[in-house]
């Protein structure tokens, strides 16, 4: 997410203790991957391939520091490393594998997929690698986080994941579904991933005030904040997958649209279009999740979610989950991490990427 | 398993025991699973046609027993009801739990199979359906495992699970290698099956004796005992894959073989057919792996092995690892439990189902 973020001198001191505890954060996860078996680690290097923006490491780093009630003090003094402890470390290498597995995992295709691609791309065993090395992934975020001499990190992320998987099925439920509404949206992304981002930013306030401080209101305060980015990183997500790369139509553009998954704009869109536009808003929509429509369905779908004002709600709909989470901070004292927080929640809907 | 034995007089009050307990593990796996959201209890409905034998629930029950000091005593009064506690219970289903999980993820097609059957049955959703079914047991389980209030029950499932999965890597890269030695075999069966069978009876021990017991004497033998037992009970799946239903060859015979899994009977047997009868073996078995060979291949390819003796050697191979499991158990105290660890292992290789 950094550099997303221009980061004001005051927090200079911050960023570089954050900056330094994010390569512990990578070894530490490519340490609980290495196997004494070659065909595993060579499994492992395509992870490489999902290597993200480290959201939800940065946030338990973050939410770690904002719960220390002596950051400030801590920041301007020699002893800043004591900000982030292993328990920071490890909690945040949990996270990042168990969304890595989530994300291996998206990429089983479905038998339409497979059908469509079958001809020109050999994806022999794609599949079954794919299931296993999500499950080692998940395996041993589960491994790592039992490292941590308490059950309640076990709890908190068995929990995550149990929420996320009931999402992700609840969204595969609503496939091609058109008349999705707004409510069950917003259902399937608390549990698809707020859930987990809510459970990184307890884990990096737990990992600082101790593993028996899950009603702290701090903790509370963190956990909440977390959930409500969560929410507001999806629907960007879900904006940048329909408009992201206009210029670019037909390449990586409406994948969700594709998988059949109606998101935000479009639930606006179809709220909204005059009844006797809507007809060809439907056919649009049902071309286009055919997967190999023509690019100008995408342009002239697009043109008319924008004519619905869509795109800008969507938008709005975001900055208001942005703004509940940095309403969540309040009882956070003021600090330099909690100035930070506040930062990286506007970077999520200002990002384009 | 029960079923399978014939359970002598004198340990039918330990049956009781067990027989009560196993109910209470599917109580908990049940209530474990239930959601507030339908789709998510509908998908869990699927889960019965994965029931099975409740091998994992039964050893940890019974390993539990075995390393209770008191069992004999409490087997001959009214209190014996203490020898199962929830810890027991929760183990149980948390073992279940994650064998299930994996037997969901065994059925996410790879595209060969998809391509053969695409025409004749309607796999809609069906790979991302067994992929999210399986995630969401294998995170229950770990939620499940969590409310154990100590971390080592995770550890121990966590780093289960993560062998398990680079047991079946192992397998999927030696697919379709026909030079598989037995050494890679055994290992093979170690990690994939062996592995979470002693977690079971490790569970069971450390729940009778504490969960800070992990270096008791008894606690180790328990674990030998289940990995041994693991190795044979595999060794026998292996043989039911390929013999088990000779006279309805054709239907579901030969899966391993179809999958390109070598598995013991074969390797045997191309070790020791005579040169000039290899290239003949070899031929059948590339037909049988194309999954619809005519079914006088597989006919013809049974008996050759059993002309080699291939049959007996592996089901001698899986008697060592039942005499090996059996010896593990010598610095457990004679006991009703012991006894009954003892016909258990017996029955692993003597059945037919």
């Amino acid at each position: 997410m950094q550099g997303a973020i221009d980061i004001p001198q005051e927090l200079a001191a911050l960023e570089g203790v954050l900056f330094d505890a994010l390569p512990r954060v990578e070894t530490v996860f490519a340490d609980q991957l290495r196997s004494d078996l070659p065909p595993v680690d060579e499994m492992c290097e395509h992870i490489e391939r999902y290597r993200g923006k480290m959201l939800r490491p940065t946030l338990v780093i973050l939410c770690g520091m904002a719960a220390n009630s002596k950051i400030d003090a801590l920041l301007a003094s020699d002893d800043r490393d004591q900000l982030v402890t292993n328990a920071h470390i490890t909690s945040a290498a949990v996270c990042e594998m168990v969304h890595m597995a989530t994300l291996v995992h998206d990429d089983v295709l479905d038998e339409a997929e497979i059908r469509r691609r079958g001809q020109t791309i050999n994806m022999l065993k794609g599949n079954e690698t794919s299931v296993i090395l999500g499950d080692y992934l998940i395996a041993s975020a589960y491994e790592l986080c039992s490292s941590l001499n308490s059950p309640v990190p076990s709890r908190i992320v068995g929990r995550a994941s149990a929420v996320m998987c009931t999402g992700e099925l609840l969204q595969l439920h609503n496939r091609e579904n058109l008349s999705l509404d707004e409510p069950t949206y917003i259902e399937i992304l608390e549990r698809k991933t707020a859930a987990l981002i809510g459970a990184a930013c307890e884990l990096g306030a737990l990992s600082t005030l101790g593993f028996d401080q899950s009603d702290h209101p701090i903790t509370n305060a963190l956990t909440d904040f977390g959930r409500s980015l969560g929410i507001a990183f999806q629907i960007q997500d879900d904006v940048l997958d329909l408009l992201g790369t206009q210029e670019t139509v037909g390449k990586s553009v409406g994948k969700d649209l594709e998988k059949g998954k109606l998101t935000y704009p479009l639930i606006h869109h179809l709220r909204n279009i005059p009844a006797d536009d809507a007809p060809r808003s439907l056919t649009l929509i049902q071309q286009a999740a055919t997967g190999d429509c023509d690019p100008t369905v995408l342009e002239e779908l697009i043109q008319a979610i924008r004519q619905t004002g869509s795109v800008e709600a969507t938008q709005a709909l975001a900055a208001s989950y942005v703004q509940r989470a940095k309403n969540a901070l309040a009882p956070i004292p003021e600090s330099a991490g909690r100035s930070m927080l506040g930062l990286i929640a506007d970077a999520v809907i200002s990002r384009s990427f």
